[in-house]
């Protein structure tokens, strides 16, 4: 037999996590802190970004968003807008999820070097989103309070991999049964000491704990 | 040239349109009434069904259930067991939908013949379950208010697909900013005239149009 060199390949990554890598750098570039936004349908995620934009209308900072959804609406990209601020549709065709790719199509219709943040505003889905790295800098979800305490135990994977978690809707407490114990227990297990922060995008209560985390990362 | 004969294939299915067309038979031979009760997460689908059981406890009416989750958890078929009921748990393993194959596999762990009413909880995702037929007799959707009145918009394929519309936690209404006028129209273009039930399972508030349209099925 021949003696073949092994060759030692240490990570291989696949498509996706190549061009998401390349997303980075260029938002790196930029100096342009992005977030991947993640949620159930209805959780709140356009309102959690447009509470963001209204608190920070003061400190001269440039936000663009991405808005990701599998029909060709402009519902929440208008809102963005009509918020003063850029924003991007991205239709994903029925896909359950944004990828690297759509991402960086995105990126190409952004002024970049103009942004201090970039929100990317995934499809609503608990599942398929934590499956695609888009490039972004920290993964963050909003869980609601009306979609119940068990939804840890039930959809672990994209718990695993957040950066900062948002329990958003506090202000319906009173109204439902949710065992804030039991939630932060099943989130505790899958992703200890989780940067977490409890708000109502109603009310405003609670975002100031959310807008320092964020303002020393836009430093 | 040689002279061919060309065959015409009416319709060509799929692997899993023929395994639910499989299942589809299976029910019918066993004259259980079966449904694909699909939602986004939280919106009520196991609390749906709970309130379902319990109306018709003294109807005489044999319900099985299977129950779709992407993680192992029995935390729902617990539920229903505790209700008084079979129930299957399907783990998907991280898929986001069921398919014809995980509910044959679950259809052989129930004893048909005594069931009525078989209701299979899909797992909790408005894109990719609307892509995945069963074999089920009717598909239905539990929208919840605290999602918002823009959904229909958003996930236009799963409410063109829908034999029926649950709205449920009608109770909150009170304390959200829900258009229900401009809900409705959104599920009009996208299915005209569907059936639809406003409903609160916490309250039992419009359960009854709900039982009246099952019972009709069932007899």
């Amino acid at each position: 037999m021949t003696e073949h060199r092994i060759k030692i390949v240490e990570k291989i990554l696949n498509a996706n996590d190549r061009l998401a890598n390349a997303n980075r750098q260029r938002l790196d570039q930029s100096s342009t802190y992005s977030i991947n936004l993640m949620a159930s349908p209805g959780a709140g995620k356009t309102s959690f970004i447009l509470a963001t934009i209204h608190a920070l209308l003061d400190e001269n900072i440039q936000i663009g968003v991405i808005e990701g959804d599998t029909a060709p609406v402009t519902i929440d990209s208008d809102k963005i807008n009509a918020a003063g601020m850029p924003a991007v549709q991205v239709n994903t065709g029925g896909e359950c999820h944004l990828d690297a790719v759509m991402v960086e199509n995105a990126l190409d219709q952004l002024a970049l070097d103009d942004l201090d943040l970039l929100v990317v505003e995934n499809v609503g889905n608990l599942i398929c989103p934590a499956a695609f790295k888009l490039g972004t800098h920290s993964n963050i979800l909003i869980a609601s309070v009306p979609e119940g305490d068990d939804k840890p135990y039930k959809y672990p994977n994209i718990y695993r991999g957040l950066d900062v978690l948002i329990i958003n809707k506090v202000d319906l407490l009173p109204y439902i049964d949710f065992d804030m114990n039991y939630f932060r227990q099943g989130v505790e297990i899958l992703n200890p000491g989780l940067t977490t922060f409890a708000v109502s995008c109603k009310t405003g209560e609670g975002i100031e704990g959310w807008l320092d985390w964020l303002k020393a990362k836009l430093t």
